[in-house]
């Protein structure tokens, strides 16, 4: 008598802890070019992991820069849609390692959590995702749609090669859905519908005066100060009261409905949480938006460095000949990243003042904003399936921040992205004694699993 | 027979180079731990030297840094007034090393003019000063005045214990006025009187927000960036057309005469000049005054450094915990530099806006501006003694900068103090190739000696 999916996965929660313990074990920096080996260690291990799936075309893919892993299982038919799973088996930098109870490569339990760099981000994410499908395959429950994998390994450092790959192996990473396994949830008791990402651009500002540094003292009064300069243009670019001044800038933002606001207005916290969260003497953000709102769903602009002169101890008397700054945006639906970083640069150019010349260099980090509907079928089903393994209903939640390889599979897959996922807010990504809940990584793998199973089905 | 002074000094023209070329093969260098012992023999070198031209007393006066020489001739008589030599043995770095035709500490003579670091700032000054004192004393044309001479090795470090060896030994350096041998002429042909320094005072500010530094994706928005707040609180400072707008801070300014600003507009060059010196788009300055004012007799306010965030390459996605700048003003008759500070941090606290914190610490670098009139005896024997040597009047000029010594000087001796000296606007003070005109170090030796000789005689 088959063993049904629930108890297949309630069974082999040991195993799919073991197997996180072995992957975390291996410390795959992307950002450290002598940690190449452990990139492509963790890339073989999950290799291996998958084929043991029983995962079909399982290969390493070479990008110019870390690989990326495929795999499929295609037998749902031809009039199956597809999924393409999505996730990544890099991981962040450990430091400050002093930080850490026990060693970031060296994976703990804990009080019913997986302590160790990646548990959480996205090695959790990527170990519960290959489980579920090895559960429908073993138990014959099998995929109501075809699956795809695509595992990165250059999500930590921006996925500069995954773009390009995707361009050029369209038909390979076709498909009509993509989860992302590269999510999570409010806490281990809440689940939530991540329903979108804010889009960004990014650039440096240049500010040059003198031909060379002069002596403050003997032309200070005569020549326009860059840093004074570079002052008075980032001021120029927000009202003091928080709202943006780049003429043109809020154009194409969607106005969000009530709707949402609503949805966002009935996850507790808000305000609270964020100045708990950074501390600050006081919240500041654009009038009429919560705090919540004004990192989920309104663009903002924020200058991310600034530097000229003298820094060190003590003074030197100069006035500088170059000051600089990076800057950069974040945005929603519909703003066009292209369009925004023209507008900040008619903005410098119109506010740099006579006596110094500026100019703005674009960035790499560029990202679409990505929004997606708590009405679109799959993230109806999604929802289904977290309100009966949790009990509750999902929040309706946004990323301020931006994940760019969603839009990608958006431009050139057509593909929406729905997210899943293993980690918490709680558990410390990108930080020291990052960690994955255990019962939220059980849950993550019932989700996907639940989700390959039903989707599609009418 | 005896002969003249003037042919004195002739004779010995190369004698004077000679001993200069030695001098400035010490490579004395106060801002450099490592150059100590090279300190210690310029000290010793100037002691020898001093002593071979008759000076008595000769010694050098321990600090708590580097030492000063000391030495006297005050057989002028009980009545006559006693004048204090002041110069510096110390040099400033010789860095770029590469953009000097000859090493910095190898002097060379082409075409009139000694190079090497040190030549003009100010071992030229002192060697002057000696060889003027020698030349009254073997010549028999023995000085109208009591001489004193007080000779450092921090000036180009800030003279950080220069105040405190005079407090401690006032009766040693009493004086009624102070020529100081650290300055210069417009050109080789044309002579000058300093008739101000500008003051300063220095202060770094801290401006703090978020507890620790913050994901911009995640919390932008929603708080206030300290380096969106640093900037919005520089550009408080002064308004787009060049004036401070801290309040008060014009109180206490004196205006300048306009028998003083014609003095000013006499000297050709002014605008042309800085421009062509600084090489910006456009001046740019307090409405109402000329750029040399600008630099002369209005006070400023400059930012020398900032810095916060992230400056490497690329983009990080930060909202910094914390902004820093270092600003300093410069300061005219009668500004007091303690009052000047206090003025800017109730500026600051004025303008830091609500999300973030502000923190105005003081620097070293105080000093109170000074000035002096071209009807000062003293002035008016040195602007006759000048037109005789050079045949034209002196310019009228100020110095931009700060030399915390002089207001010392007046304020723990109550000696005014007159410039003298052989450098000129041309000879690259602090900057690779440094030279002086050998027909101007002549020229300082023969202003010096006729100054000693003629000061006090009615």
């Amino acid at each position: 008598m088959p063993i049904s999916l629930l108890d297949y996965l309630a069974d082999h929660e040991d195993e799919l802890v073991n197997d996180l313990i072995a992957f975390v074990r291996i410390p795959s920096l992307s950002g450290s070019p002598d940690r190449k080996p452990d990139i492509l260690k963790a890339a073989e291990w999950l290799v291996a992991r998958m084929r043991r799936a029983g995962i079909e075309n399982v290969e390493i893919l070479q990008t110019d820069g870390h690989p990326t892993v495929y795999g499929d299982w295609l037998h749902a038919g031809t009039d199956a849609q597809t999924v393409l799973i999505y996730g990544h088996y890099d991981v962040q930098p450990s430091e400050p390692n002093e930080l850490w109870e026990t060693p970031a490569f060296e994976p703990a339990v804990r009080d019913g959590k997986l302590f160790g760099r990646g548990a959480a981000d996205d090695k959790g994410g990527v170990a519960a995702g290959v489980a579920a499908v090895e559960a429908l395959l073993k138990t014959g429950e099998l995929p109501s749609v075809n699956i795809k994998f695509c595992f990165e390994g250059e999500e930590e450092i921006g996925s500069p090669n995954l773009a390009p790959l995707i361009e050029r192996e369209r038909e390979r990473f076709a498909a009509d859905l993509v989860v992302s396994v590269d999510g999570g949830h409010w806490s281990a008791e809440q689940p939530q519908l991540v329903l979108g990402l804010r889009g960004a651009t990014v650039a440096e500002l240049h500010v040059t005066g003198p031909s060379s540094d002069l002596h403050s003292g003997l032309y200070g009064g005569a020549v326009l100060n860059p840093l004074e300069a570079i002052s008075r243009i980032l001021a120029s670019m927000r009202s003091p009261d928080g709202r943006i001044t780049i003429e043109g800038f809020y154009d194409d933002v969607v106005t969000p409905s009530e709707q949402d606001r609503a949805a966002i207005a009935r996850i507790p916290g808000g305000a609270d949480e964020i100045r708990e969260a950074t501390g600050v003497p006081a919240l500041h953000g654009e009038p009429g938006y919560t705090p919540r709102e004004h990192t989920w769903i309104r663009p903002t602009l924020e200058i991310n460095g600034i530097w000229g002169g003298y820094s060190g101890p003590g003074l030197k008397t100069v006035i500088p000949a170059e000051a600089h700054a990076k800057i950069s945006c974040r945005l929603v639906a519909n703003q066009d990243p292209d369009r925004v970083r023209e507008l900040l640069a008619a903005h410098v150019a119109r506010h740099t003042p006579v006596g110094v010349k500026a100019r703005l260099d674009p960035l790499p980090g560029r990202a679409t904003p990505y929004s997606i509907s708590a009405d679109y079928p799959a993230n109806k089903l999604l929802s289904e399936i977290l309100n009966e393994i949790y009990g509750v209903a999902p929040y309706e939640t946004r990323v301020g921040g931006s994940v760019p390889v969603v839009p990608v599979f958006q431009d050139l897959l057509n593909a929406p992205t729905i997210t899943v996922g293993c980690s918490t807010l709680d558990c410390c990504l990108h930080a020291p004694n990052e960690f994955v809940h255990l019962r939220t990584l059980h849950r993550g793998t019932m989700t996907v699993a639940m989700l390959l199973r039903r989707l599609g089905v009418v």
